[in-house]
This record gives C-alpha cells, structure tokens and sequence, in this order.
C-alpha cells in the first residue's frame, strides 16, 4: 500500500485540544495516519524519502486538497445495511402496521443474495455521506460481511438475535459461528458483537445465555433499548422494572454495549448507562419519522455518556446520510430544552466522529485525525455556495454542509471514493440487482 | 424565447388529482406550461411544427428527461436572502445575545452592494436546491430586486418596515417607491409586498397606516407573527391580546397577507387566520435552531389554512436547502403529535409547491405542472443510491432526495440551471465578493 499525503487542506482534527489546522498537511503510512500538521511537508516528504527501500518500493501519492476541510471519517452508530431494500416501500404508518403488514412479511421474503446487494448499496451510499465506519444489526451476516469486504469499509457488525422465535438457539450458534468466522477480518476493518435485539423480543434468560457466550468471544453487544413508550410500558408491567435495569440485573452491562435509541429513561436509567459506560446511538430521524419521541441527548452528554450517531436503517428514515443526521441532532434538542446554546455544532460534530467511534468500541482505533490512528478521513469540498462565507468550518460543516460536498473518502488508508467516484463498487450493477429484488420483495412482478 | 420540449420523465403534477405520470412529457411555450401528459408526443411535436413560421422561426428545445423526475419548482416562503453574508457568524446563542451582539451590529454596517451580492449569492444556493419563487423581506430591496432579475428567479419582495424606529416614515414611502417601481417587473417575475416587521415593532397605529397605503397599492403584507413565546406574551402585556388579535383590529387581514412562523397560535388564533385566508410560511429548520418552538402545523391544515415551507434567513438555519426543509417539516409534526401518519410526505411536498404557491399569492400561477401555468419546473436525478429503488417517487422526493440530486431548474420557461451549471449567475465572482464582504461585515480586515 502506498503512502498519501494529503496536501494544503484544512484539518479538523477532533483531537481533545479541538484543534482546526488551516493549510495543513496528512501523511498516512500503513493504513494509519503517520503525522498530521501546518508545517509537515518537508518533513512528510522526508519521511517518505527515508522508507523508500528495501522491497517494491514506496512512494507517496499526493492529493491536493486546497479549498477542502479533511475530517474523521463519520461512525454510523446504528444501522441496519440491508434495508434499504425497504426504502420508500412503506412510509406513514403506525408502527404496528408497518411492521406486521409491511417490513415483517416482506423480510421473510429476504434471501441471502438480497441481503448482500442491499448492503452494497447502503455502503455505497453511505461512502458517499463520508460514513467510513458503521454498525450493523441484521441477518445474513456472513453476505453483509462481503458487501463490507469488498466497500472498502470498516463494519461493527452483529446478527440480529430474537430470543423469543422458535430459532433461537440456533441463531445464537449462528451468531457465535460469525463471531469467530469474522472477527478482525478484512484487514482488520471487520469487528464483531452479538446482537440480542431488545428486552422485548429477548427475555432476561436469554440475555444471560448471549452475555455469557459473548464474555467468551470476547465480543461487545448490540441491542435497542427503550425506543418506544409501549416497550417500557410493557417491560415495567412483565419484569417490574425498565429495560435498563432490567438488563442491567441481566448482567448485560458487565460487557461493552452500544444501546441504539434510548429514548425513554427515567434519571436513574441514565445514571445506569453512565456508571458502566455504556455507548449510546442516537437515531433523531428515525425517532422522528416512527414518532417514538426524542431522545434526552443533552442530559445524557452532561451525565458524561458517549453519545453517538445513526441513521437506523432505511426503511425508518429513508436515507443514510449522516450530514444530515448530525445537523438534526444539534438542531432538534434546542427546540425540546427552548435553549439554542444546549447542543452547540461542536458536540455534534463530536457525536459523529469521535463520540460514535468509542460508542461502537472502537475510539482507540478512529475518531480523530491523529498521529497512530487508522486513516479513515474524509474531504469536504468548500467551494460551494451553502459554505461561502467562510466564517466558521465546524458551523459549516453542521449547519450548511450536504453530504454531496464531501468529495474524496479514505479508509484504513484506502481511497474508496475519489471526487465523487467510488473506487470499491459497481453502482449500475448494485442499483439493478437492488430494483429487481426489492420488486420481488415487494411482491410485485 | 423558443419552446422546450421535455421527454420520457416522471411527471410529479401536484394538481388536484395529485397525478404523477411515469414517462411523460411536458411542453413550454411562451414562458408557460402548454401542455403536459403521457402521449404528449406526437401532439407536441405537432403543436410545434404548427408555430413554425411567421416571424423569427420557433422551435422546441428539446430536454431527455428519462430516469428523471418533473416536479414544480419549491416556493421558498420566507426568507431574508441577503443574510446569507452572515452565515456560520453567529451560532448556538441564546436569541438576544444573537441579535444584539452579533446580527444588529453586523447589519448596521450592511451597504446595498453588500445585500445585492448577498442575495445572488443566495439565489444561487436557492435554484441549486429547485426553489423558482422565493418571498424575501429586507433591506435595500432594489438591489435584491435587481438579484432577482438577473438570476432569473421569481420573487416576491417586500421592504422590511419597522415601525418604532426613528425613520418609519421614510421607510414606508422608501417601500411604496419601490412596490411601483418594481410590481410586475422582470418579466413579469417580481411581484411586491409591504413588510410590517412584526407587532413587537411595528404598534397596531403604523400597521393600520401600512394596510391603508398597500389597499392602495393593491399588494399584499409580509409579516413575522407569533415566532415566540415571549412576543406574544409581550404583546398580550401591551395590547391585551395576542398577536394574531391585534392584527386583525388593526385591519391586517382584510388585505392579502403572508405571515411567517406562526409558532405560538391559539385555537382562536387559528380560527382568524382561517376565516381570513391568512397564508402561512411555517420554518422549521429556523424554529428549531433558535429554539423558539414547534408550529402546530397539522392543526393548521386540517383547519384549512394554507401553510407553505420557508428556510428563514441562512443566519438562523443555515442553509438554503428546501428539500431538508420540507423533510424536517414532514418529520417533526410526527413526534409531536406522537403519530407516524400525521403529516404525510405527500402532504410536505405538497407544502412545499402548491400551498406555498398559494401562500405567497401566486396560487393561479405557479406551484403545478398543469397546462396554463407559468412554466417553473425541475428535474430531479432518481439514478443515485439513495434514490433506489424505486418503491415511491414521493416517498423518495420528501424522505430520501438531496438537493444536489436537483440537475435543471426551469423558471418562467427559462433554464436557468443545466445539468448542475448555473447559467445566469458568475458563481466565482459572487463567492469572491460575499467571502471579501463577509469579512468587512464581521469586524475583520
């Protein structure tokens, strides 16, 4: 793998300083980011220089990035890849409807091949939002581990585990099988957890059996708690207590977690959720367009639990893109708080990088551009009339950025798109495999 | 001007049998919409041939349109576009802070070449995002006018007045000047308003002598009411009603009026606003981000008043984007409500073409793809990942689209927009001088 040096650009680390770096440069060496600065390229050029022997020999690529901003790439905290197999089949329904006559009778239709094009496509299209990290709850795991392969990106991936279906057991050695298939797979880009689905779908027994067999992987877990007011209703009527104590009493925080949406907790939920450092994904457009309510984001921030970002998956949103996720997060907790200074762009812009990545068990590895971490970076072309003037970068980029300014995407040191082409995928290809089967699925001829 | 002739592309109507016609065509002839249908055709291509001679030879302009989708052009209900000089300024404050420490001052050094380069600059994001009609209340509104002109867009313009400012007097004749000036100009494409700010600073004795002077003038009223809790419990400390009441004492709504925000209504309030026909620009992004609260826009809509979509000034949201704008509005009246089919998308889209139409008082005009109409249309490109598949068009428009997906931009039978190049507008110069003005503007050499 050659080096790149990334040229001129504007850097917005998100490193602790918060530093913004105007006119800097990044060299990235080995899939990592090997140095990051305003006056790194002799010595960039220098180090170059001095690895160029022995073995095939090394070289920089260099990209000119003037007038672009360069950022982590964006951690997808919460998603289900597949779905947008689903997008646009069914909108503006009560949740009950939608799911019992619509997205339930058409995933049983689901096939493996339809769950590897579907995540084609959602990678596809997340690469274009400058997602470069995503965590993926669903079926099929081992065809949603290809489609990640073969994107270029980096996969926080865990098969959907109901407790309650008659397949329980065996989805659970499903889930152990791909744990152990996958784990640190792709070049390191493919990390796994299982995935119990919720306490409603899963009783506490079964929360046991899947924290025990994840304790011996050595794997987190990935779960959605308390998204609806009806799952905490009926959680406090069947166990007597909310969804996090009673997964806390299951022994579920012993571990890692990412809990997506948690919308409904009480004080002393939250207070659960920061003493054992769970991570948190916040899905606003979903919780939005499903009307679940809206999550208490600020609170849990000032309670110092991490907080990231998710698109959920497309059938509840309909997109994936995370500009816009972002810019609904810093914008819809003003409106519930009546206080426009509760969640600055600054710790949006947290939440979707840095946040996210320790969310998804992986803020060691990405998050920031900084020397040592994987080289998942991102570049956002400025020169467009919604960045113009430049008064503020981190504004811009929360507050008036589309996901289409954002031109070049590297992960793990790769360049997966290039101003506007993605390198990995065929799109023609992926667009009429997912026309066809969504047709299929749909029930359509 | 020559016909243009669109070929092979999903016809988004939005007339009243909300048809959507799947490889139709649309011909423009004479800045109108002359006809539209699925066997179009031969038909049109006739009616072309038809008007061939005499005089300079006329001919169709023809525009493959397949894989993309027709729809009228967005109305931008309120905006103030010259405030795009001060995007990204000033973020994350409480709203007095905003305003008397950052936006008045800034404003106070605003040149009226200042706001005629503020506002191409925003007519350019704005054709960039499909709007052809935008209702602006500012000042130096002959330079926006002149913005207008030369971008090719539609505007309906109104001088902003306030009424407890030293110079009242001066303003109100400045903005009667200007209405005959500028009414009907363009081509037809600008049409004016008298803009009484607010009631928190025009008092109910200059509202009533703005009514008299627009009476005669024979223009509508432009008004920001009830964007806060405290303006309407100022209000009902000063007048000892609310906003809504006091303006109709005064006369207000026995003329045509445009009132933006509409965030804290009554159900009387509503009721008047109903009786009299009151066209609503419901912000949500603006809303949102000051904090100033929810609009209760399904309640407005279901009692019949017409509540079309704006962005608010790029100080405040901070871009221009109507498709985000109408996707924040079909999403968060459904959390509120906590009910998913509140607000359907087809109802946003709606808000965002005929009902905005209809607000800003151009309702016979514009807003739909129907033959009579004046001829303001764009095209949207369905092939990009995020548009697959092809479940709903509608769906896709509201839930799922970018406005960078939006190719061509038509305006009074002008193209304004091709394939993404803006052809009326030197986008270069005009980043150069907002970015040189900006800096001026900001207190920065």
């Amino acid at each position: 793998m050659s080096d790149i040096l990334i040229k001129n650009v504007t850097i917005v680390t998100m490193n602790e300083r918060d530093e913004v770096i105007q006119g800097g440069d990044i060299l990235i060496s080995d899939g990592k980011i090997a140095a990051v600065g305003a006056n790194l390229r002799a010595a960039a050029q220098g180090s170059v220089e001095t690895v160029a022997t022995p073995g095939p020999e090394r070289h920089a690529r260099v990209i000119d990035a003037t007038g672009k901003i360069a950022l982590p790439g964006f951690v997808n905290a919460h998603t289900h890849a597949a779905m947008t197999l689903f997008r646009g089949y069914a909108d503006d329904l009560p949740l009950a409807e939608w799911l019992e006559t619509k997205i339930w009778p058409a995933e049983r239709r689901l096939t493996a091949d339809d769950v590897y094009w579907g995540t084609l496509l959602s990678c596809d299209e997340m690469i274009r939002s400058g997602v470069t990290t995503f965590a993926d709850q669903y079926f099929f795991m081992d065809k949603v581990a290809e489609a990640v392969e073969i994107s270029g990106m980096r996969g926080v991936l865990s098969r959907g585990l109901i407790g309650v279906a008659p397949g329980a057991e065996g989805s659970l050695k499903e889930a152990i099988t791909f744990c152990r298939r996958w784990n640190g797979k792709a070049g390191g880009r493919i990390s796994t957890m299982l995935g119990p689905h919720a306490i409603y779908t899963c009783p506490p027994v079964f929360i046991e059996k899947v924290v025990k067999e994840a304790e011996m992987l050595g794997v987190g877990l990935h779960i959605h708690i308390s998204e609806t007011q009806k799952e905490v209703r009926e959680c406090v009527e069947r166990y007597g207590s909310s969804p996090v104590k009673v997964l806390k009493d299951a022994g579920l925080f012993e571990l890692k977690v990412l809990a997506a949406h948690c919308v409904h907790l009480s004080r002393e939920d939250m207070e659960i959720l920061a003493q054992f450092g769970v991570g948190v994904a916040h899905n606003p457009t979903s919780n939005l367009k499903l009307a679940s309510g809206i999550a208490p984001v600020p609170e849990m921030l000032k309670m110092g639990i991490t907080v990231g970002i998710g698109t959920d998956g497309a059938a509840s949103n309909n997109n994936l893109d995370m500009v816009e996720e972002m810019r609904l997060c810093a914008l819809i907790h003003k409106v519930t708080s009546l206080d426009p200074t509760v969640l600055p762009a600054r710790t949006a812009l947290r939440m979707a990088t840095t946040f996210g990545a320790r969310a998804v068990g992986l803020g060691k590895m990405i998050g920031s551009i900084e020397p040592g971490k994987l080289a998942d970076i991102i570049l956002v072309d400025a020169h467009r009339p919604h960045m113009v003037p430049a008064h503020d970068v981190v504004s811009h980029l929360v507050y008036a950025a589309h996901s289409d300014d954002i031109s070049t995407v590297i992960i793990n040191g790769q360049v997966v798109m290039e101003e506007g082409r993605i390198l990995t995928i065929d799109e023609e290809r992926v667009f009429e495999e997912v026309q066809t089967r969504a047709r299929r699925l749909a029930g359509k001829r």
